[in-house]
């Protein structure tokens, strides 16, 4: 990737995440209203009201004028499960008439039916299917991207996975941050050997192929035990870690993940009270994944508001994935937080931006400063409450990565996944 | 118009949509594999297997060899209230925050607050506002919309609507279909004298300005003797009548619209079984809104499942309006109806096609067959379960009007409403 490029954004309403996330109902947005933003070789040189524009700079850059449009930092998707191969659409109809997950794994659906797919796909046909799926969500002004392993479930699987992740993004312009997550589910070759496949895990744990390493902690996946011993050697390579906790059922995940010192904890759909002031003590980002909730039906939201009232930080995310919630539309997931786990547009936006940074690590962006990497998104729409209330529809008027614009593909494009 | 455009179909799944709606659990799409269709201007002169495709019909007219892709009819949304102006995202923020209708209402908003900005609007104004809507419900295979009235509520204006609507859908491409609804709201100029308003509403219902009348039977709205009154009106002039009925509160509008012999009852979130029969008994289509349950965080959706296994027949809809349903996504209305109203993914599709054809009381689309218009959407998908579980996200690879294709910008076109 070169240094980046330079524009010049002018008459913006520029939303900075500057302000630190507030509970106290103010909006998070750090809003310059009718400003202008530099970007010089990548970074953000300057910001400010556009009537103190400095005269001179950038020089022969694009100026765009966007009339008082939302510019936003790209958004930061800090949650997902893109790299697989499969279709998981009949399970899905079984599911909606009625079957739960556990008959549906018995029958040999759920992740290990997605497993049996992305196994048998070649490198080219994994990375193709990936590089459509960023592109729809660059389509939603996403400019990084996490995408986790976990659907080969075998050493050297996982390790081709996280190869064809690294190196995914091209097309869609979009920076791509892996996670490996072996510990998604136990492979059928280790059915009876739980140990031994905890063991592969914190090999691989320990080779570093990602700059994070996440477990899913829960009934009929893996144990706290199990997670420990993976994360140990996560952290002794330099890995960061984070936490699938408290999604289908309350165990203590939030606390454990707080306990560990993971970055983030996602799903937390039933975080008890000790654990919502874990999160906050600890400084773990609380990931909220509605469109999770919603896609399986099951009807408790995690907490968001409570979540921000105790301060603990949020992040917003898609959690693309082809079992629990097989969509890349930004805009649903906004609007499910705002009307089910009680965040105002403005903190959902923050959210997807700002929060979506913290939980990966990434100090350089999801706010607008100068220093910081120009990765914008500007959108057809005055401000984040239109976003959630024009539902599920994408305002995207243009994103650039790195101070350049991108060619993004509206989300039109085709889909076959 | 013209007569229409000629062209080929080769090598589709066909979903004809011609078996009659079953509700035994077997899919009502009536497909034909590896199919083929021909359009001569602008209607379907042969369907059936490809290997049976005529040799020489429509000679010249384009060839589209979709590679085994889905071919429906053009989807018809039945029941939206898109023509107005108003942004009501505040009031959206204020609801997701625990505001009641009647609160918000009382406060200046609710259905009044975009009466007045659609009075404020010019007719231009109001005319492009429309297209752009109609364009995004285009980008996801809908090639005949409805449109209500009811944002102006005077007599003058409620005419100045029905001709936007009426002159509407050119750029879009899309068939618009009209419907009085001036028993929306009571006007603020009649809030002394309903009887007066339902006078005016009678007096335009007579004067037949668009194929269909509805009214809003409900608690707060109007009463079953005021839509009586002005469906005699709508009946003397040869309007047919259909009804917003059951959606807040159970009140036997499913029965009220049975017993008037309306073509269509929609919403019937709370519809008891004795609205069930009388509709399955009427032959009126039950028309599922299942994105206004969503938006507005009811959780009674409407019971589609059982509908069907009375034998009512369905219809499924967007809805789209900015007070409960503020979105053109139509793959998003699919999965809810999934998801909530317990229809198949195939019933879901079945519908928003023949359902909505039928809701419409327009016999001549909603289904593929010889002689019927040839207005066709093409996925990039292999079934309805696709459009379902890989869900609000669009999958349509083109689309036809009367045999034209269709020059349907992606639904990323600047989308500020």
């Amino acid at each position: 990737m070169s240094a980046g490029g330079s524009l010049v954004v002018r008459h913006a309403r520029l939303a900075t995440m500057g302000a630190p996330q507030s509970a106290s109902g103010e909006t998070p947005l750090g809003v310059v209203e009718d400003g202008a933003l530099v970007a010089i070789e990548g970074r953000i040189a300057w910001l400010g009201p556009d009537a103190e524009l400095p005269l001179g700079v950038a020089a022969g850059a694009p100026v765009l004028d966007v009339g008082g449009r939302l510019v936003t930092p790209g958004l930061v998707d800090c949650h997902t499960h893109l790299c697989f191969d499969g279709e998981r659409s009949g399970e899905f109809e079984q599911r909606a008439a009625g079957a739960t997950y556990l008959e549906l794994a018995a029958a040999g659906g759920g992740i290990l039916s997605t497993v049996r797919a992305t196994r048998a796909a070649s490198d080219a046909r994994l990375a193709e299917l990936l590089e459509r799926r960023l592109q729809r969500l660059a389509s939603w002004g996403v400019t990084t991207c996490e995408v986790k392993s976990g659907y080969e479930l075998t050493e050297v699987g996982e390790r081709r996975l996280l190869g064809v992740i690294g190196r995914a993004g091209v097309r869609a312009e979009v920076q791509v941050r892996g996670t490996l997550l072996a510990l998604h589910a136990l492979p059928p070759e280790f059915a009876d050997d739980r140990a031994g496949w905890v063991r592969a895990a914190a090999g691989l744990a320990r080779a570093r192929l990602a700059p994070m390493c996440d477990a899913f902690v829960e009934r009929g996946a893996f144990t706290a035990d199990e997670a420990r011993a993976v994360f140990a050697a996560a952290r002794e390579a330099g890995s960061a870690t984070c936490l699938h906790a408290d999604q289908l059922s309350a165990g203590g995940g939030a606390g454990l993940a707080a306990e560990l010192g993971c970055r983030s904890a996602a799903h937390l759909e039933r975080v008890d009270a000790a654990g919502i002031e874990a999160l906050a003590k600890s400084g773990t980002v609380a990931v909220l994944l509605p469109t999770a909730t919603w896609f399986i039906r099951e009807r408790t939201y995690a907490p968001g508001r409570a979540l921000m009232l105790a301060n603990a930080t949020i992040a917003l995310a898609t959690n693309a994935n082809p079992g629990t919630a097989m969509t890349e539309n930004v805009g649903l997931a906004l609007t499910l937080a705002v009307l089910e786990c009680g965040l105002t547009p403005a903190q959902a936006l923050w959210a997807f931006t700002r929060g979506g940074a913290a939980a990966l690590g990434l100090a350089d962006r999801g706010r607008l400063a100068v220093g910081l990497r120009a990765d914008l998104a500007c959108f057809d729409a005055e401000g984040a409450a239109h976003l959630a209330w024009h539902a599920a529809t994408p305002h995207l008027a243009w994103s650039a990565l790195a101070g350049v614009l991108r060619a993004t593909p509206g989300p039109s494009a085709a889909c076959h996944s």
